[in-house]
């Protein structure tokens, strides 16, 4: 098991090989990837489907000094394994363990952090463009999906590079596929270019059977005229040869020496080159060849059978959110879906197959998707804009002046918001309150529980503007889930407990816990009232000054950063109704990028566990002498 | 003068003039605009350039009915013009008047809002989506330049219509600038179709050569085998063709009856069309035409001779950014600057022509730009991207996800923030404190004079990590300026005067403000400690504790929303130091979308003039009976 990868302590070490042997390390590498993914979950497809290509690129390149850009780097393993990281692998995502993504803390060999899609061939040009005013030498690389290239952004740096005509070399990873099924003109292309022999056909060969023509002065007349056009004929990757790229390809991405052989030529290349190599997405593990899309982001499963290993069928909010749209979308004409690229994991599958026309997946596109759903709002329909809480922040500004500037009825509908877990600072929905707060006529609401998710989807979806539904990853709180659907009056909180001794203020995936918390605090003869408050904007002014002023303490709490979250909303309240003699403390996450690792550490150390969040308030509030379970009389 | 424009009423009215009559309205149109450019500023080169253009779209479609949605929409004065808005033209972004871009609350004309770049084929898309569903009948055109074509989600939402392939007509015009030269290689490929008689043969006539040849069968069997690819021989526009459009141009677009006759055509097509217009900016008016960048967004000035009315001979930020921007690179050799498309705009044209290595124009591509950035940081540079605070709005993720995460030290140079006058809602940079606050690792400083804006674009560019500076519009408050470069403490505030009584903690534009505010309030009898916060992020906390418990008052001024602003950082802080005795008031603008108008009218309107602060500080102030003009004791 895994003879050679344990030799190959840095990637020079795979030049000494001969392409049996990277062959056979090709090998080593899936079944390492496999059996830590199993255990640990993470990005099983994306990793599997390029072994081959990054055992050339380490064949080829000399990394870290050519420097190699993994675009949304969830592809990333192969690469740790060969730089390495070995040795660390099977702490794969775990706190304090190696990242799931290039870090270039982690290692000098990942030269520049990437999680999002479609940053990398910008990174790379700006690395090209210092090599060459520093007068260094040497190869940059940016690795790109073919579903990041939907990204308005990998074409922005097309464009510019193209222009520069700086050295530079994309490797355009075709694998037909984003997340799940490509979508895009752009997409059909390469498949044109994959399929169509006249697209595929070298340069040489098509100029060799034009010589071959009865060349009558016609003719060569006309060939003549054609000159640069002629290279619309004969030249595939036509669209990127028009960018000022020069383009090789397609090479079967599973070949390693046809791979390596690309790569060399494009080395020596001057200007931008973009390499067009096929990949298989779950290579080499056949549960995930037949199923990329469920392997893609997966959490541990068993090796053999392919089984996902579920541990609660507790309903995800996810799921809650994907019924619910389909109950809404059956009975109201007007609404309609919108995902980028994201179709499984929003919960939308259910509602594509069963409303087709009303169902649309922009690809990784979130800037497109908000601006498109302005136009579908203008048009007169509802749309609901499903993405997750870290990607919607590429839309910020699409949010701010095309939907509610114009006050347009769009619902967006945020998952992962809040704490990730294992996939990081990349991925962690910690700053939604404070970017959708800060744009007027936003409403922005986060459920408690799993109940009142579907309600809140149906609230927004009633109200004409723009509403956001914020909530977390995962499994609900088990809770009874209303058969109807109800409209929840905009603005207004939910109190829960009665306590005359402090307030405890929750948002979304803290309610539950702030309810426990009064549980333990109560047997400590601490009193709390419990509100949840539904809406972050606009807050429940009414309740929340009430139960101030009769607790004088109020402890907001929210899975959320600190800096202009929830808290600060509060804060904002009470000093514009000028209620100085409240003590406020807000618990939240601090003013810093938050590692990967699992949901329940990261929440524990930062503080929002239940036990801490006891220890605080009790810390703050003298408890009675004498428990106090009398019902407080409230105004 | 104006005999036909009088008519125009509605724009079906056009339908009954002749093609010399339509000349005549486009010379009338011209002047009106010119006049009314000359007295009010305005957009003049964009607006210029399409009166043909507007004019064969009335003519061809019927408006509200037919939508037309005007990328960026600066260029839509004719098409305010002819849709009943003449008699109001006058009012043109003036308070109460008729905004500069279109806006749905002002006319049924105007069926999308727009103002920032790049949205409107995203908007079109959704709109004929919207109508297909809907079973209705009408054309839905999208007008853009090909500056804007540079812009990402252009280019994601083609993708995506071609992958449709609803009907939806594109019009691109081309008039080779963005606002600046043009830059990108879309550009050069535009510029081919307008140059290369064989990208901008007709179809007809390359395949009656081909009819012409000795059709020897190998020539057969190779036009055979050219099948499909053949069109890139004898299609221009073969981009957009492979992406799924149907390619009509390049037309003359001062020429009405060729426009007219090629959106007739484009209005028949099934699918999306894109029709390439070739316009020229600024047409009409020699001044603007020989220098369109000047002219592109313009204050008054004077017909006949072309002049500038410059009122007043302060320098203004922009000019102190760009003079400071030389002086930093002509002794940091690691200094770069980057914009997007407002070379001129953001003050650094010398900078460009000093230093062209070192001088980067993305195009309308912030995203790009900001990840740029990040790979020169990653390279061992330090840039300077120079971008509006409105526009940095689109690069809100890669400022977390590329900058800010892995803490590279690029600085950001944000002009144009707080309210910009009488470009209105979409331009105000009201938001920056908030968006940009909100991530950990960044530095934020607003300078209380150009002088200030000096040293704080030097400090931020030696600070190893992210820094913005942001500024505000037009001329400095006409302070002595520093020979010399200094470098700022990170996070130390400045204070400019004690008073015991109260004290004002400005920022930025508003710190000027304050000092007279507090003049003010002393000859009542109020005395204010008046502190320049300078740091927004990360806050003073000694200086604003210690004057906060001194005084007992705080009165935070800032040229920004509340919500989430500066105000709201000094609650935040207070909070967390448990320091519930102090009352704080925030000056601000209001949780709404700020109108157009000019700067010292909204200003007003919005409770930022001295007056209103001095009014309400005094309102919650009682004064001595005897003015105290003793120096208070600090401790």
């Amino acid at each position: 098991m895994s003879r050679l990868l344990r030799q190959v302590h840095a990637p020079y070490v795979i030049r000494s090989l001969n392409f049996a042997q990277l062959q056979e390390l090709a090998g080593e590498i899936r079944q390492e990837i496999i059996n830590t993914v199993a255990k640990n979950g993470g990005h099983l497809s994306p990793s599997l489907g390029v072994v081959e290509l990054t055992l050339a690129l380490h064949y080829v390149f000399n990394s870290p000094v050519d420097k190699i850009i993994w675009d949304v780097g969830h592809q990333s393993y192969t690469h740790k394994l060969l730089t390495g990281r070995y040795n660390e692998f099977d702490t794969l995502r775990q706190i304090g363990g190696i990242s799931g993504f290039p870090r270039p803390t982690e290692s000098a060999h990942d030269v520049f952090g990437t999680g999002h899609s479609s940053t990398s061939i910008s990174a790379a040009l700006g690395m090209a463009v210092a090599r060459d005013l520093k007068g260094d030498n040497y190869s940059v690389i940016a690795v790109i999906g073919d579903g990041a290239m939907t990204g308005g952004m990998a074409y922005e740096a097309l464009n510019h590079a193209g222009h520069m005509q700086k050295d530079l070399i994309v490797v355009l990873n075709d694998n037909e596929m984003s997340i799940a099924q490509n979508v895009g003109a752009m997409s059909g292309y390469l498949n044109r270019l994959r399929t169509d022999p006249m697209y595929s056909k070298g340069k040489e060969e098509i100029e060799q059977i034009l010589r071959k023509l009865p060349a009558g002065p016609k003719l060569l007349r006309l060939i003549d005229k054609l000159k640069d056009s002629l290279k619309y004929l004969v030249v595939p990757g036509m669209i990127f040869e028009e960018l000022g790229f020069f383009y090789l390809g397609p090479i079967d991405g599973h070949d390693i020496k046809a791979v390596t052989n690309v790569l060399q030529r494009a080395r020596t290349i001057k200007g931008p080159v973009l390499v067009h190599i096929l990949t298989k997405k779950g290579k080499g593990y056949k549960p995930a060849e037949n199923n990329p899309d469920k392997f893609h982001g997966v959490g541990p499963f068993d090796v053999a059978s392919g089984e996902i290993k579920k541990s609660i069928s507790i309903p995800s909010y996810t799921e809650v959110f994907g019924r619910t749209m389909v109950k809404l979308a059956g009975r109201e004409r007007n609404v309609l879906a919108i995902t980028a690229a994201m179709p499984g994991g929003t919960g939308l599958t259910k509602f594509a197959r069963l409303f087709p026309e009303r169902f649309f997946d922009v690809g990784i596109a979130e800037q497109h998707g908000v601006t498109l759903a302005a136009g579908l709002a203008a048009g007169g329909y509802h749309p609901v804009v499903a993405i997750y809480s870290t990607f919607l922040q590429r839309a910020f500004d699409q949010i701010l002046h095309d939907i509610c500037l114009q006050n347009l009825p769009v619902t967006f509908a945020i998952d992962r918001a809040g704490i990730v877990g294992e996939d990081g600072p990349t991925h962690h929905g910690l700053f939604d309150f404070s970017y959708l707060g800060t744009i007027p006529n936003m409403i922005i609401m986060a459920p408690g529980n799993e109940n009142e998710l579907q309600h809140m989807i149906a609230t927004a979806v009633n109200h004409h503007g723009p509403a956001a539904v914020r909530y977390p990853r995962g499994a609900g709180i088990g809770c009874k889930m209303d058969k109807e659907l109800k409209l929840l009056p905009i603005g207004k909180a939910q109190v829960l407990r009665e306590g005359a001794d402090l307030t405890l203020l929750a948002v979304g995936s803290m309610v539950s816990r702030a309810e426990n918390a009064a549980g333990i605090l109560s047997g400590m003869g601490i009193e709390a009232t419990v509100i949840n408050a539904r809406f972050i904007k606009p807050l429940d002014e009414e309740i929340i000054l009430k139960y101030a002023a009769i607790t004088g303490k109020v402890f907001t709490i929210e899975e959320h950063v600190l800096k202009n979250g929830f808290g600060s909303a509060v804060l904002e309240l009470l000093s514009a109704k000028g209620k100085k003699d409240v003590l406020v403390h807000r618990f939240g996450i601090p003013d810093c990028f938050i590692e990967h690792g699992s949901h329940a550490l990261l929440m524990e150390k930062y503080g929002l566990n239940v036990e801490h969040i006891v220890d605080v308030v009790a810390g703050k509030c003298v408890p009675r002498k004498v428990p106090n379970k009398l019902k407080v009389v409230l105004d």
